[in-house]
């Protein structure tokens, strides 16, 4: 083993390098986990817990809607179209994402299925997306600034989506 | 950069900082992989690996089903009704969950959906989930202690499981 | 707390354990990482981003395709069926897995699903498949080495597939 050398510093280089490394780890975790919390506040109608994950100038826009800060956020999960939603059974279910964190911002970028309960208690899958979630870290940690979402149907914006997540 | 203080042991501490960090990563990344050998096991048929994953109190209840231990479970996958699914073809996918660990226990909250192969060879969504996963460190590892699960289907027992999740 | 003993190393060995177990956690997230890079190549007909996952000798298997290489993914993705599949709105999503990293190579066991978009806007549920994936890792980065894919229709093979996940 080579000597150490106190005097260059050598294991605090190192322990720097790992304070960096383990901080993208913990990054990406947290990312994943905000993500992850979207379904459920959504699928229980917990309007300040879905209106929580964003920053003040959030946005969340897809085809069918544009919503605007958590305000925005609220108003949709309280409302009669997310309320008969959730009293049919819904499941908000975001597929494992590809993430990228550059410093305090991240990018993630996936599917998502809603998957609603039938009569017969079977369930249909009534709407497969594309997803670019962007994140901000913040003073209260990370942060959900825009979701951009698309139904993949054969068309162009679906695939514009999912080809944000593919550039290096 | 500052002189090191090694009479402050300030490397020293920075180490333990680490040590800490890291194994909150690693636990949360062993409680995925428990967790992702429950599908697999099951539907394959494996009844000890199935009944592995579980301490010796462990219980698995839902609203069509109370396994009590280890035993329980293995008797489960050995039992003709999932024997019949496993010969249909069945898939157990448990959706990308939210975890927390605290100490030497750890929840996952999440969705599950099960999937069964039809005569046409197209797939029914036989059952979307709602999932408590409650877990122990043992001298083992990680084993599960308690699962609840409720299918999604408008009723208030599958949103109270999600909840559980959301709390800080 | 005890002296530190500089002249045992006692700090640069937890240093080196630390780089070992991060390196360990990087490595379970690269390949995920990379496995998320599939689903979203495919399903937006980027075949030189599918190519890019596979090492030269790089080979997908399953029930109804052999792919030798890069050059045979990206003839896969530029194939009319393929194009046909994107027409008309498809979602190669890659269940979360089990991941075993082992030195330079891994293994990645779970399930697939691949959902198509329907004329009346539903979605059916086409292939659902248990997956075998293998990577190494290379001068740049991890790649898949092999991919072994059979869908779930109640015969053996696709149980094989996922048996091989669960072994220790």
């Amino acid at each position: 083993m080579e000597t150490t050398q106190y005097g260059d510093h050598p294991l605090e280089d190192r322990i720097a390098a790992l304070e960096t490394r383990v901080r993208m780890l913990e990054d990406q975790l947290a990312v994943q986990q905000l993500l992850n919390r979207w379904g459920p506040a959504v699928d229980i109608g917990d309007s300040a817990a879905a209106a929580g994950l964003w920053t003040d100038d959030g946005v969340l826009e897809s085809e069918i809607s544009y919503l605007d800060g958590p305000a925005g956020v609220a108003a949709m999960v309280e409302s009669d179209g997310q309320q008969a939603l959730i009293g049919q059974g819904c499941a908000h279910v975001q597929a494992f994402p590809l993430i990228a964190v550059d410093g305090d911002r991240a990018v993630a970028t996936g599917y998502s299925r809603v998957y609603l309960h039938q009569d017969d208690d079977s369930y249909a899958v009534w709407r497969v997306s594309a997803n670019r979630w962007e994140f901000r870290r913040t003073a209260d940690g990370w942060r959900a600034t825009r979701r951009t979402n698309h139904v993949i149907d054969g068309g162009p914006e679906a695939r514009e989506l999912l080809r944000g997540g593919l550039e290096p």
